[in-house]
């Protein structure tokens, strides 16, 4: 209810800073019975960790996540499932220079005038570490998804100016490559890119992009909670992320409706479309088609190249952001984006099962 | 919690269909003290309105509003505003048709399959006539914002290829042009390419701005409840927005945090800032300058163009959709657009009032 | 979320004043394909109306319910329901002396220093007619719990000393009699009771019974939303009601844990239990037997005797009370006490459906 | 959203049970600023820890508070505050027994109903142990409130036929006596019917009383977020209550209106009323008065002479159920008693912040 608490069927509440004593999640109202272990888990988080390779800092992030709840005998018991991650590694006396400046392109402002002060180590609540809480809630709701026949995969669609290659889509890739780019060859030019970038002391932007396949037709509700509605407060509420499209998006804008509608047609037995400008998406529910939704992720703020700003005391200075920082946010927010909305698309898989008299009627008969 | 209430600290309830008895919004949380009449909700409400102007339908939609209750000797009492629009002038029968397939671009399939039939009349609950609660609550925010010194507004960018020349951008055409653009000569433009597209049976999409001046910083909740992220939801749950963008939204993905990142500075003893490309918003939180959001909207599903689709009986059919649409969305979107925003701010400023101990301890030691 | 919304996978919004132009409801979240009329609806809100008979007031409110939305071809549709009834018959004339004062034993002085003001006509806003919006809601879920198998039924167990006799206990009196007593004996002797009270210019209080039958084993959550504490709070929220009891309710204070178990056991191949001391919920979720809740409703504040009280000014003043006004609100209150826990128990039956992956994988096969 | 998380402007989630690697809270949307350590909250815990006295389990549960999150230089930083109590000392040896049956008075049967299975050790997550989570939540909560001038506490009324004598009222005694009772006398008494109900394999109930001074008037919701109702739903929901009363509860149902009713009256410059039967609340809104709530409690469930029940297979048995446990849960539950009440007050004394336009108006002017 207060702004660390996301959704409704099924709710994760995340809690956590950059540099407290650990990070964590509590995943509420999922069903019971799901066989879950932590290394179900940490497969996630590992995707969100800054690896050895040159386009990611090189601090080293260690994290470990223990199942603290809601677990017994293997499987999800229908309490909640609480989950943390320990903070070993981050050694605040970095940060101590940053407290007394406003950064650009952070929120270190909006949290002194909200809050009056505010935890200005790596970041505090706003580090991308909070993010550790998402993928690992998004996690167990993607093994569920699977299991209904739902799968739900994100990845690096450009950085920079360098944008995959759709006819050399290879899904393997997007584990394996360094920007989890499914396109060696793109992977490959952005890699430059960024390391180009980190030379200069500056960063760079980028999208992800994330589908759905298998989903059933009328998921989503027809009012405030659409299905897009929902997907993107879920992805717009990552950090850095500046813009949401569903399918065509700002396309969209420029296009006529004898293009932009999708024609319903047949594919043996099975309702299909000639082509999906709506992303999945129609009137706020699910067409049955494939989901499709980029997030447009900014450069990320940290740069060490020389800025100006303001102190606490209303001075206008020029600073220069010590410490190593990843120049692009993208690759490590592919698997963030995904969790979010495997979490989302659960939730609302959920409120289906209530949307016909008759599936009550036949629940309760059994 | 049910997919047709929105909000938070102040929450809005919207019911009604095309073609029922009625539609309406209960407006609740909202505080006491506010001097309000029918009139000042109207007068959003005939902004989406269809006129007699060449480019929207000339269907006749007499939308006046009733206030039932919360309202006591002209002032909010505290206790739920409940708005009711009578509709006075739905012709079922012209839709009898359309009962038996699925139009294209239109939300029929997936309202089927979630709940085994439809109101196929006009569209339903998925009618655009749904956003009449959203703007005579919106309406009603937007009053108060007012009083402390927040102002938003929105109005047209660009319909299909015409967008406005920013340096000719006349705030007083918005309300008097046709399209709702603030530019006259753009205006005439659009209007030729909405004339256009209804000879040729065809629809156009555009792109709606808004923007809100004379916000505080430190708006909107950290995580999942950011300012974004919440404008976002408000915005993607209007039908026909597919993509939406926060200050430089999609250009943020191709851009270097040297250009990206917005100094802050002093404008005399105002804590200012060089640039805007964040919109207002870092980290969730406003930053104390003007917030810029943008919405893509859809070319109208409904064209009169022969289109392919199937029937509730799985057969591939063609069909031609009778009856007179607007080729357009955006020009009575506008309005419904600044209503969301305008409520999405007026409920997360009200959560700020909460946000330090000092506020409390003061509040309750007068 | 507001303090007029209730409910989490089905939600009612009530709104409306004693004496403004109506008082309504919307029910959210309820599934599509219930047969539905007015007349359902408005059989339940009778049981609330003022009759003719000597016990109640002679104000004349003639309660006629209008479906706004969420029906089409006679059944739900899965949207809002919008529920209306016009306020006929108020004369706000009668209650202009009131304004000035803080009546003993209602929320006026509340009202005043919550918001500043108050509309003192006919109790504004904490009129029982705020109920009229909570009956038509439940009215509807009472409907289909009958379809599930699941009875709930509420009357009156006692009227200051007057209490049924157990074994008399006939169901069919509780919609004849005139407290609503399932017990003609008792009901006369209550009948007799109010009366004089009336002519004192007294009032009385009482205590109304839920049974609820044919539950399930196992809903509920087991911490904050106990089906007990979600019951606890539907019927404590009744204006009036100052406890609430569930099965033994204050008798197990001081009994042993020797008697107050519930011994389980079986009946034929169903389980059982011995004894139901329980009042049907353990640990917050049902076991299977008979719900079992008492409300004890307070005295109806407003009497005809002389009282002290304060004004505005805060002097001490001696008021009399004018008007016709029920010297009992326990028989009228049975049908709210009824809706608010049919309401609850379906809005946590709709929960269960979610309680177990098997559910979901079963329902998503089909 | 999904029962394990309480509360609006303030929420606080709890997760874990009785035998997990730990237990815990996060307490999110509480303000910034209020200095806090982990011994405010330990303070509270340790009110809730089974002792060496006579009257409460031998069990050593050693329950040390973390705080992960939310604090920042020693004061609270307005993000989701983690609190974890790690369970060093359960053997889940000793439960093996019960897995196969279901024990009278307990939750099981509800369990396996409702998810299938269930964590038979302890208790699982309906173990007393739960409420450590809201105990941590509500110290905090309660720490703030004493800031503000309003104290809540509770204490126990009476255990079986033993009751407190009002005018023996002694408030030192509450934190000092075994059984948390302000009177020595009856603490002595109470011990010794405690003893012999251990002596004899049974168990006793009792009653807590909570009361609240130094309330401001209004605060509470006019309809269903009345005080009274969250005060119920936030008592009901601990285990083993089985009623609540406010004010003269369950007595006013037998009352008169002409004794019911308080008369407000002035106290020098203070308004006051002349009695307290409506125990400080009325519509659902503080009326400025102290507040008094009573939950009773049934016997523990848990008790070692012989019963019967049915096992997994629907077989009837016999059962002797061992380990120990406190012949009464009165004493260890005042404290949460106490907690769940000060976060509810807290949590509806926020909301009146935005109760008035002119509250904003203010607030925003600064």
């Amino acid at each position: 209810m207060s702004g660390s608490t996301f959704g409704k069927n099924i709710s994760m509440t995340t809690w956590g800073e950059s540099h407290g004593a650990a990070l964590g999640v509590v995943l509420d109202g999922f069903p019971a019975g799901l066989e879950l272990s932590e290394s179900d888990i940490q497969s996630f988080l590992d995707r969100r960790k800054p690896g050895s390779s040159k386009v990611t800092t090189p601090r080293k992030e260690n994290d470990s996540v223990k199942i603290l709840s809601g677990i017994f005998e293997g499987k999800t018991t229908g309490t909640p499932i609480s989950l943390m991650v320990e903070n070993t590694s981050q050694i605040s006396a970095d940060y101590s220079e940053i407290a007394g400046y406003y950064r650009p392109g952070h929120a270190d402002y909006g949290f002194d005038k909200k809050y009056g002060f505010r935890d200005y180590r790596g970041g505090g609540r706003s580090s991308g570490r909070e993010t550790i809480g998402r993928v690992a809630a998004g996690a167990i709701c993607h093994k569920l998804l699977s299991q209904l026949g739902i799968d739900v995969y994100a990845y690096t669609r450009s950085i920079g100016d360098v944008a995959i290659d759709d006819s050399k889509f290879d899904r393997a890739q997007i584990l394996s490559s360094i920007t989890a780019m499914p396109d060696a060859e793109a992977d490959k030019k952005a890699t430059d890119l960024i390391v180009n970038c980190r030379e200069k002391g500056d960063s760079v932007g980028g999208v992800i992009e994330c589908k759905i396949t298998g989903m059933p037709a009328g998921i989503g509700e027809p009012v405030f909670d659409k299905l897009d509605a929902l997907l993107s407060k879920a992805v717009m509420s990552i950090g850095s992320v500046k813009a949401v499209e569903i399918g065509d998006g700002v396309l969209v804008s420029s296009a006529f409706g004898s293009d932009n509608n999708d024609a319903f047609c047949m594919n043996g037995d099975k309702v299909s479309k000639k082509t999906n400008h709506s992303g999945g998406i129609l009137g706020g529910m699910s067409d049955g088609t494939d989901i499709l939704l980029r997030a447009h992720i900014k450069p990320t703020p940290s740069i060490s190249s020389t800025q100006q700003t303001i102190n606490k005391k209303n001075e206008e200075i020029e600073i220069n952001i010590k410490g190593r920082h990843d120049p692009v946010i993208v690759p490590r927010a592919v698997v963030v984006v995904e969790c979010m909305c495997a979490f989302t698309i659960l939730d609302l898989l959920m409120s289906n099962m209530h949307s016909r008299i008759s599936y009550l009627t036949d629940f309760y008969s059994h």
